[in-house]
């Protein structure tokens, strides 16, 4: 049966640039599943309602609708746990640490980063929505929300130590090869080089040097999309 | 064969203080394996010379002898793999992250929370080392360093946004069961637990919870020891 994840786009729908989606899609990648994109835009929950909610990413597999990131995963470990695992042992619970992390201690300091450069990417109508939606959970301008950002990148590379730590020891922070926990730290970095020129981390960083051979998965899969970084 | 591990200790050598230490303490106990506590303190590195370095934990099982708590940790796992593991699947690697936050972000911000707390537990020769060793460090009193705590409690609580969200969701790190994620963690708060009254996190925290549950286990290991907070 038909497999199809619904995945953010900008103006250009080539222009994948969600976190979230991109942790399901490489994931699907390391499964060895095939899924057709079926591109999304911020204003067109209401297309979502089939998943009785109105974010994407949504994977249709079949008869089963599952939304979520981490749910998402969970639920193709289950149902594929003949196809290489995600999680150790196959059990998605002793990684939720890292993923979490992703969601609130990475995701949270890029955008602070980078969110003022999403708007270019996006339609004119998309653009208004994003701006006046973001701008209503923080509490100030996309532009206030970024100011100064080069001056903060020390602090940032420095947040980024439990990482680096991990990566000099380590190739991939799932060990010899990657795991769900680098496809989680990747979404977000790809979510930052597919808007932002900013250059997150200084030449020599082991964090960068691992986003590479993460480039390198699957033919290029992350690697060969629009970008800016 | 005998088993003994070097434990760092207070003036009163029921006094345990060491985050790293109580790691492995805890993972014996996963692994239901007895070992002698060899109290150690501060400024007898030369008593661990047959272990190549001058640290605790120090773990001597039989004729083996390893130190530093990740590779005690990884050796328990595969030197005891018919035992209940200590990492999902058996594989230590994907959880390194976990306890590189946990010896970075964690224990850098309790340093920040406790670390002056600390000389009035140990005996003078000990405690002018402790203050010499780690002013030098921090390039600080130890006053210094700790100056304002209160103040920065909000700061720190909110630190710990990816553990709360996590043990939102679920009994453990681990998930229904702890494993070494959850031992990394609770090393570090007992560290506070055993040497200060400072109060880490506001009553109604899943993290508070989560270490009533932890010091429960084992028949109370890690509970009932001399403690402050």
């Amino acid at each position: 049966m038909a497999r199809r994840l619904y995945e953010l786009v900008g103006e250009d729908p080539a222009r994948r640039f969600s976190p979230y989606c991109w942790r399901i899609r490489m994931a699907l990648a390391h499964k060895g599943l095939a899924a057709e994109c079926v591109p999304w835009r911020f204003t067109e929950g209401a297309a979502l309602g089939f998943s009785g909610q109105d974010k994407v990413p949504v994977l249709v597999d079949g008869d089963r609708v599952v939304s979520d990131s981490w749910a998402i995963a969970a639920y193709l470990e289950a149902a594929y746990p003949e196809r290489p695992a995600l999680f150790a042992g196959g059990d998605a619970r002793p990684a939720r640490f890292l993923a979490a992390w992703a969601d609130t201690v990475l995701n949270g300091a890029l955008a602070r980063l980078i969110v003022s450069d999403i708007p270019r990417w996006l339609a004119p109508g998309q653009a208004a929505y994003f701006r006046r939606s973001r701008e209503a959970r923080f509490g100030m301008s996309l532009e206030a929300l970024t100011e100064g950002r080069e001056e903060r990148l020390p602090a940032f590379r420095a947040n980024m130590a439990p990482l680096r730590l991990v990566l000099r020891e380590q190739p991939f922070l799932g060990g010899a090869r990657p795991d769900y926990g680098d496809y989680a730290v990747l979404g977000s970095l790809q979510w930052a080089r597919c808007v932002s020129e900013l250059s997150l981390f200084e030449s020599g960083d082991p964090i960068l040097a691992w986003r590479e051979r993460m480039l390198d998965l699957f033919g290029g899969l992350a690697r060969d999309v629009p970008h800016c970084g």
